[in-house]
């Protein structure tokens, strides 16, 4: 799967700017992909980027169509079908992060062949992955894990592929997620893979390569989530990381949908992680802290970091007020 | 999924006794539901059940055909299809663990819908599973772990079942692969659920019960799998098991696939699912250890069970040389 940019980032009817939650992170992290939006008749998100009809997307070269909104049951609405179609018609793909599939609507799936166009429906891999080898490969990697779901692993890699990167480094973000795979063009929705492949599909999304490339995996899920524990460690044998970063959300009460369980201390968090990491890497290490301190006021989140860092002996940042740099400088 | 007995064996034309190892394991541990065999020119296996044609096995009142041969490529034989087709036209439904699945040969799925018979691919799950909920549940569970693939778990808990009933327990053995899945007429091929759903189809396989009644939960690989460890972790969340029995092969010099891969000590596995399995189950204790000696020499096979329960302090049996009598004594 490689979905090819510049995009139109379609918002189609969505009600809200949470709505099109997910085409606003392709849009932060990929500006320079991200060429135009399309919005139709009640569409009350924006994303600041220039209107655009089917036809003048097409005409400025825009490769393919992102349906990066959220939607009721996660469905194709009737409304867009017409022009989905039109784009398919112009030349455009479509790529979608929707539970139900674009290549299960009838007139798209067939604009999409008379026309050699692709749908690409991000969450349902349609890769078949080999069961993970386990062999060491060359190159080096980064992967988020978390005391929960949702607390910033793809934010922290993203913004670690743009630190490398703005150092000059050789440096690939690697999705595994619906939005991650919009704003890397690849990857897979690890949590959609048939149990067997987990790792194997790990291993496919990031192969050997460089001695000195780094991969920045992104991060699903928790070895402390009971729901969803062997995605988690699946990606963390898949992976064979040299370096961990662990992220946190310091305010949340309870694991998210699990209001009868708690949050693991980080402490715990990185032991289990660091035991079942070695596994297929002896070398793993926990190189940073990555706390999502939104919730916090100024102090107590500076507060936090520094008890944190003092206390675990490895910097603790937030990535969106303090930049993930110092957590960059632990790797060479 | 509720596959209907009493069955008729499908051995095809199986070349040798191997092929027919699936078949071989629903025959020996449920030998009141397998009441013939059908053998075609070429077979070498031999259930020791009686030769039945379709119509014999109908008349019988035979339920289900059990297409429990392996096959290269795991497919659907063209010289079955006559045959299988028949079956349906008879009434009987059709089950099978092949790779290659039944509803995708037009004709048995044409047979099927004419005559209103089932197919189950029981290595394709069908059923959408919920995320699993993390909730305590009613009744006991036991659960089998496995320092690797492949070293007796299926063996140990149908022993468990056999052993619990026979002293009037209330117990069921809860499958969890294609060989379980034709012994317990139900159950999930877990390794072939979609990943976020893994344990949460184990909550489903053994819901809530009486306080006194026992799930004998089969296990599928290790904690310490470079291939397939998140299986193996989503299915120990799931069970919430009450009580663990680890699984061992003695003389196997690498981990099943992997020959980079050392098994892991006794100690370290037991520990390593220790801390897992109480995540969802704060009380989950080891209450014995299920040794393979099939490789072993009559006095090392009894040295290595002795030095093992000393040094452990738990009973350690070979489940066919000696019966789990002693591990189901430490049940309550």
């Amino acid at each position: 799967m490689d979905i090819q940019h510049p995009y139109l980032m379609f918002l189609g009817d969505a009600p809200d700017r949470l709505a099109a939650k997910t085409a606003q992170g392709v849009a932060d992290w990929r500006p320079e992909w991200c060429l135009g939006q399309f919005r139709m008749a009640g569409c009350n998100a924006d994303l600041q980027l220039p209107d655009m009809t089917m036809e003048q997307a097409a005409e400025a070269g825009l490769k393919t169509v992102i349906v990066g909104v959220a939607n009721r049951g996660g469905v194709i609405s009737e409304a867009w079908i017409e022009v989905l179609v039109q784009a398919l018609e112009l030349g455009m793909d479509i790529a979608s992060g929707l539970h139900s599939r674009l290549s299960e609507v009838p007139a798209l799936q067939e604009a999409a062949e008379r026309h050699g166009r692709s749908l690409f429906d991000v969450r349902h891999p349609r890769e078949n992955f080999s069961v993970a080898s386990g062999k060491k490969r060359s190159g080096k990697r980064v992967l988020a894990v978390g005391t929960d779901c949702s607390v910033g692993k793809m934010y922290t890699t993203l913004a670690m592929e743009k630190e490398m990167r703005a150092r000059g480094w050789n440096a690939d973000f690697r999705a595994t997620g619906q939005t991650g795979i919009f704003i890397a063009g690849s990857g897979v929705s690890i949590d959609a893979v048939v149990a067997d492949f987990i790792s194997g599909s790990v291993e496919s999304i990031s192969p050997e390569n460089d001695p000195d490339h780094w991969d920045l995996i992104e991060g699903q899920g928790s070895l402390f989530h009971a729901s969803f524990a062997g995605v988690s460690l699946g990606l963390l044998h898949g992976a064979q990381a040299d370096a961990l970063i662990l992220c946190h959300e310091p305010t949340r009460t309870h694991m998210r949908g699990l209001p009868e369980y708690q949050l693991p201390s980080l402490e715990d968090c990185m032991a289990a992680n660091l035991a079942a990491a070695h596994l297929t890497n002896p070398d793993s290490k926990f190189v940073g802290i990555a706390v999502n301190t939104f919730h916090m006021a100024p102090d107590a989140a500076e507060n936090y970091l520094k008890e944190t860092e003092d206390r675990l002996g490895l910097p603790a940042v937030d990535p969106v007020r303090n930049g993930v740099g110092r957590i960059v400088d632990q790797l060479n």
